[in-house]
């Protein structure tokens, strides 16, 4: 028996996976879409971070949580295939996908920035992002009320380097996923997969904290006051919606 | 003895780099340079096309152009660094670099873009054209009215995939790039480097006819009548302006 009973159920039944999953927003995310009903699946890099976030949703009461130990920097094509059969083989459906990995790199002149610290913050942000979409993008579009998220930032003024072109390059491929899948309906008429954005302003966060060094942490509103309108969206409190591109 | 006298002398003594350079616009704005006294330095992927290119410029009786055979998809930072050598020692400065280059890639689905052909057209329209200024910021920071531009384009909607998707990397790249470069002026207070972005919108060339097949080319203007602006901006005709971002 739970120790706790879930906060509500708006999300029971769904299979959701979430990148930097024990990040400061991805972390909120997760423990909110758990004590909803959902199952979680915890994607990020650090095995035992991964494994603390599942102790915590277990405690919690909520559904237990899957755990994919995967770094988007250095991921195979065959990583992704992996990913997608194993969810398909232990869950059987997938019916959420929020994108919260991300890296900063550094703040760094452009052209001061070398290209393998480029690349690598590419690839987290962006290539990475891409390449699990389309790994998993057939079992979402197999799965009832399915939603893809994407949480974006807009920074394209002096120093932001890596970070802001990798960001504006998710914002893009975002917006041209939602285009393409927005007339993919089911027999309700709804998109079979809503693509949808969020930017969630500034936050609580450690990659906040490391761009801004001389902010005081308590300037900014901590990631859980964010989560509630990621969670409408993974929920699909209106199945119509999508291409929706949302700042916070 | 020239055959033909220059049409003015606005880029006289000027060293300017155009990438893609016997492509629909490179071709237009690699002549319209030279005519105006510039010495061009073409570069582009095929050896053939670009000795043709040079031909038609010494016959026009403009200043001998040069050539910089390089595949923006396979070059090496070696290349880069190579290119940079090889200007400074020849010419002894680079006054303008014009980035035309670009490749469509095709129009797909996101879902079904090979990662293969996504990171070919990211390198060709976006890491080749950073590695590139990278490399030659430091001669056109020394060099006399030095400008740097960028040709963008913007289609954020259904079956753009990586060209889209690289194109608005390129842009915030340019946008970061310019910002940082604002504040460093020379002893006139001018920017050292101005950097300008242009998005010279539907033009009758090879790229546009790929992706609107059922296009009659005569629909869009021809390349030639959108240089004008691109030869202000390399000219520098208002010495003070950068960051513009101008859609033709």
């Amino acid at each position: 028996m739970s120790k706790q009973a879930p906060v509500s159920e708006a999300l029971k039944n769904r299979v959701i996976l979430i990148t930097g999953a024990y990040g400061g927003l991805g972390r909120e995310l997760s423990l909110a879409c758990a004590k909803q009903g959902a199952t979680v699946l915890l994607l990020g890099r650090s095995m035992p971070h991964l494994e603390k976030l599942y102790d915590e949703i277990e405690e919690a009461g909520a559904p237990q949580p899957g755990i994919i130990p995967l770094d988007l920097e250095g991921a195979t094509p065959k990583d992704y295939d992996d990913i997608a059969a194993t969810i398909e083989k232990e869950f059987g459906q997938l019916n959420g996908l929020i994108h919260c990995a991300a890296q900063l790199g550094s703040l760094t002149p452009v052209p001061l920035y070398t290209m393998q610290d480029w690349q690598k913050v590419m690839l987290t942000n962006m290539t990475g992002p891409l390449a699990l979409t389309q790994a998993l993008l057939p079992l979402l579009d197999r799965s009832a009320m399915a939603s893809l998220l994407f949480t974006l930032d807009d920074h394209n003024t002096a120093y932001w380097g890596a970070y802001g072109v990798s960001k504006a390059a998710l914002r893009s491929m975002a917006r041209i996923l939602a285009d393409e899948q927005e007339n993919l309906v089911d027999e309700n008429g709804y998109p079979r997969v809503s693509v949808n954005m969020i930017n969630p302003g500034p936050m609580r966060t450690r990659l906040r904290a490391k761009a801004f060094p001389g902010e005081q942490p308590e300037e900014v509103p901590p990631p859980s006051e964010k989560v509630a309108a990621f969670v409408e969206l993974i929920a699909r409190a209106d199945p119509k919606l999508t291409c929706a591109d949302i700042r916070l």
